[in-house]
């Protein structure tokens, strides 16, 4: 059996190994996504973000155990140095989490910040193709809602829930930053907390829809006690419906592959110039020219733009 | 008087407009910044950046405190969601930012994550310029060390202060997801909370200096009660005369203006990609092609590498 084929049965050993030689960058990996393509593009991409401290990993763990409940295979793709799947983690959570682990229908990849820009989006792309491609019904992407590329990330997700909960500080401002255009539904965890009605009102505010002009949904949960989840679900549920109308289908698949191309196009360029700076010539005379303040930066773009040779 | 000159002398309002008028993409704002070069290069650019929570914008505000002391001018940049600098407050906190709001050497600006990549990087390097063409001694760079961008930008620095605190979960789990190395003192904050001393012993593993051998310091302090902040500014000012080597300088700002140059050319490159998606119709050919399935996104991307065109 091939490995794509072998990857199409839900082989968790051999979707480990693939995303193992993609982050060793191993050219066989990328001829296996190539042939994962075609089998990829029909599950349920739930991104879910929002800022440390929400409650985004509980919150995860209970909609596994939902979708797990209707037979449902469930991917989650984590991308949040708090979060229980990464490595952060109070015991409680990691507890809730290994159960997941022994489910052989779960399938939980974590994704490190690597402090370096272009890899992280390229992993995530990659591992929710293996996971469709592996007959994930659903997958989740989980990313803290603080940094660009984190927050970009989600974009692949055909709804997005942006989580918050009162005492995260100003919570509202913090999503005003970036990622309210980015929600589909509203999350107010935590919301037997002090705080909790306020931050739904104030999110009201911030949640109508600049194309239809209607209110995006507002729901309140509680993950701990495991409150408002149905509504929840359900919410998600209607969301996921309005692809079954192909324009709004096709509308997704033209963004979530444009993000994909966008991003690989540009973490190929930047690998391009990272090693024009190490090897040739003109890049390090200009260079140092600009330490010599003999050349400008900004005139140093310009001239590299002009340099850059593309494969 | 010229627009650069008046940046100079240290105008705030002209460089607020400045800072405006880069945001807002005005050619005449990159002639002025190329006029400033030349009088940049020499203030001492301190990052900060750690997890929210650690209390870096508290921290921030005792070493303001501590240069205006000195009488230096000091410069801000604040790049988190969390940080009172940028919004984000405890009301306590907000206060005693006020405080250094009314000194006219002071100069604090926030900058918004903004959720669509490029951006970001692109305007702190350009607020950095303009912070030192006027004359500030000491540049902080405050950033949440949570994303890839947040964490590069950093990197502008001559030294980078990692901050971490007792009880935000995995905390040396999350610091070794991508910022370690980059640190040059590691400060364990709220060192009055249990925990505390495990966390620094917990580092002392991990600041071992890749290039030298050397143990990074790694320094406690309590930014409520004010301890242990002698110790980090001796730590700071001993990291810092090290730049009076010129070997040492000429190293940091190669690292520096190399940073600057990939940054602004990727989002240069990044802006055309994303132009060309919007009229070019091959590009505009290759991503229907993905969408129906004749054509896989990693063929789309070498097809797109040969379709750039870069001006």
């Amino acid at each position: 059996m091939s490995i794509a084929d072998k990857i199409k049965s839900g082989d968790i050993l051999t979707m480990s190994r693939l995303i193992r030689d993609i982050d060793d960058g191993m050219p066989e990996a990328e001829i296996t996504l190539q042939k994962l393509f075609k089998h990829s593009g029909d599950s349920k991409i739930l991104g879910i973000t929002g800022l440390p401290g929400a409650g985004k990993s509980t919150l995860t763990s209970l909609l596994i155990s939902y979708y797990r409940k209707q037979n449902k295979r469930v991917g989650v793709v984590a991308v949040d140095p708090t979060s229980p799947f990464s490595g952060g983690a109070i015991l409680g959570d990691r507890i809730r989490m290994q159960e997941h682990n022994a489910d052989s229908d779960v399938f939980i990849k974590s994704v490190a910040t690597r402090g370096s820009f272009g890899g992280l989006s390229k992993s995530v792309v990659d591992i929710v193709r293996i996971m469709e491609a592996a007959g994930k019904d659903i997958i989740i992407i989980e990313t803290v809602g603080v940094g660009q590329d984190e927050i970009d990330v989600v974009r692949l997700a055909g709804q997005v829930l942006v989580v918050t909960a009162p005492g995260l500080g100003d919570d509202i401002q913090a999503i005003k930053a970036g990622i309210l255009e980015i929600a589909d539904i509203f999350v107010v965890n935590k919301c037997d907390l002090v705080g909790a009605e306020k931050a739904a009102s104030e999110l009201k505010d911030a949640a109508e829809d600049n194309i239809t002009g209607d209110l995006k949904p507002i729901v309140m949960t509680d993950s701990i006690h495991i409150k408002g989840i149905d509504e929840l679900t359900e919410s998600i549920d209607i969301g996921f419906d309005k692809f079954n109308n192909d324009n709004i289908k096709n509308e997704y698949l033209d963004r979530r592959y444009r993000y994909e191309i966008e991003y690989k196009v540009r973490d190929k360029l930047t690998e391009t110039i990272r090693e024009s700076f190490e090897n040739d010539p003109v890049f390090k005379d200009i260079l140092k020219a600009v330490r010599d303040k003999k050349m400008d930066p900004y005139t140093a773009v310009t001239k590299i733009m002009k340099n850059v040779k593309l494969t």
